[in-house]
């Protein structure tokens, strides 16, 4: 089915855009009623990620309401993990928990690859539902974690200060820490194959927990990974990679088959065009508490944002994802004073 | 008393040293069981902060311990926002919490500016104990908070992964940040002052949560404070800025009257010192996890470091506190291996 809103893919491949396109990182669910009364029915988050239905219901509630420029699918990093091996529980106001993590080689033996890519037939659902209900409206992104985030998880066993557990890990067995992280890879890559076989327009890579490496380690257990994403994924659709807190990664990603980095609010929109250059899109980057502001607030940063990012080569978007007190109107301001600015 | 080793003062003030100076941050405590022996006596941390003569104590275990070349006066950055009136607690793993929070404009007029200086007595005498205990054997460092770092605990009332109580008071009551944010810099510096007259041969400022704000504000409600800091203090002794993960303030800081420029883990050595210049010394920044490593793990680390920084204008030191389950002999490998270096 032809789009007929595909400002974000031509921005991502770097072709002239009317306007500047629009979406939020974690805009399906959060923020609106709509989805709390989704979520009220259920046992929990976890459930209304593997029911396709209503993930794709979620998924679609922003497009309708806030009018962003495309849709991400409504699912979690953590699905990875649970399809190798390691099953996650969502903990209410304490996060992503995991019962079993990695404590030998038995374990590490015992991690599915690419064939844990089977196990994740509800999302690739997921994705079809949203597809057909979407009906061309705007594209639909799917997702995945960056292999060093995942494996953070997957030896920390939950959320983190310091991530010093798999850091330990890191330091004291680097070549198990590579194993892992080439499962990890390769169970990552053919999930994203399958998130675009069952329908995805774009893609985008998050590395929530880059900002805790040394550029060092950085470089040698999580962008040689992300590289190999980038070159098996080879733009088959635009590909965004978004690594928070890592300013050492913006010269590195300008050079891989990436088609779009995002930044977070801490970098500066024209020193992170300089280090980049012209051949990649920026997408980012207003800091989420910004939407803490009233609409004419709002109006202000976004007309410095885009007067700094330029209005080509450019998909607006927060530098980290919405919080989940933010007022469903400032985020309905936000989209609208990008869609109506001129430079 | 004239100092037996003054290797820091030099490096700071960028005169010759034979060999680079080290110390560690969170050195007094944490990982030294002669540490947790005093701690297990009282009622909690508060109670260590408050008595002279334990604080003393405490905090020269690591000169006699570890051989480091400076002690820093064991203490909290928290002790100003309750010496101004907003009193903490410090709760076992959970980290500090306060009852009461800057709510309204009365609560911002009863806040102490620099006569809150007067409340911290038990810091100074604490600071000329183990002056007299020290005997000379090497400087002693005194700290405060950065004003943002302290006003963010004031507003949040505790810990967050994002401040965004904090930060969303940034964004609605800017002049009133800007209120609360001069009161607390008028507090630091009378208690700096304070600690110098007390005794203390170097001061160090530490902005935590220096990088979970924009370039933009962290101009206008962090550099503009900690620069006003510089100002006042104006080398009386050695002042050590250190603001964690604040990428973009390495250049503004170059151009401060600061002596040294703290460096986190996550930035490169020789990438910093071309951006702030030979005018100052650098200090830092191992990643505090790389001490999981065993002995020659870590004197590799060492290598690579002092190699990068050079041994002029440079005091060795991690890029962040240690973390508490850090094996104390493998401390002492770091500091040794610091002491042995050869370039």
């Amino acid at each position: 089915m032809a789009l007929q809103n595909d400002l974000i893919l031509r921005a991502a491949r770097g072709e002239k855009v009317e306007r500047v396109p629009v979406w939020l990182m974690r805009q399906a669910g959060r923020i609106l009623p709509e989805y709390r009364a989704v979520r009220e029915k259920l046992s929990g988050f976890r459930e209304l990620v593997m029911t396709p239905d209503l993930a794709a219901e979620v998924t679609i509630q922003p497009v309708d309401i806030l009018g962003v420029d495309a849709a991400i699918i409504f699912s979690d990093i953590l699905v990875i993990p649970e399809a190798m091996g390691l099953p996650y529980e969502m903990q209410e106001n304490r996060g992503p928990f995991f019962p079993k993590t990695i404590e030998n080689d038995r374990d590490i033996a015992a991690l599915l690859g690419a064939e844990a890519a089977h196990e994740l037939e509800y999302v690739y659902e997921a994705i079809r539902v949203t597809k057909k209900n979407l009906n061309g409206r705007v594209p639909l992104i799917g997702f995945a974690g960056a292999p060093w985030t995942i494996f953070a998880y997957m030896i920390e066993g939950q959320g983190s200060k310091t991530f010093s557990k798999a850091k330990r890990f890191l330091y004291t067995e680097p070549e198990k820490s590579k194993l892992i992280l080439n499962k990890i890879t390769d169970a990552t890559i053919a999930y994203l194959k399958g998130q675009v076989a069952a329908g995805a327009d774009m893609l985008q890579v998050f590395d929530s927990w880059a900002n805790i490496l040394s550029p060092e380690q950085y470089n040698e257990f999580s962008l040689v990974y992300i590289e190999r994403i980038c070159n098996e994924l080879n733009h088959i659709v635009p590909l965004t990679v978004f690594a928070k807190g890592a300013f050492s990664a913006r010269a590195p990603f300008a050079k891989m088959k990436c088609d779009v980095i995002g930044l977070d609010w801490t970098m500066d929109a024209v020193e992170s065009r300089e280090i980049i250059g012209s051949s990649k899109t920026l997408q980012g980057n207003l800091d989420p508490c910004a939407l803490y502001q009233n609409k004419s607030g709002i109006e202000l940063e976004v007309k410095k944002m885009l007067d700094a990012f330029g209005t080509q080569r450019y998909i607006a978007n927060l530098g980290h994802g919405l919080y989940p007190d933010t007022d469903r109107y400032m985020v309905k301001a936000f989209v609208d004073a990008i869609k109506e600015y001129k430079a």
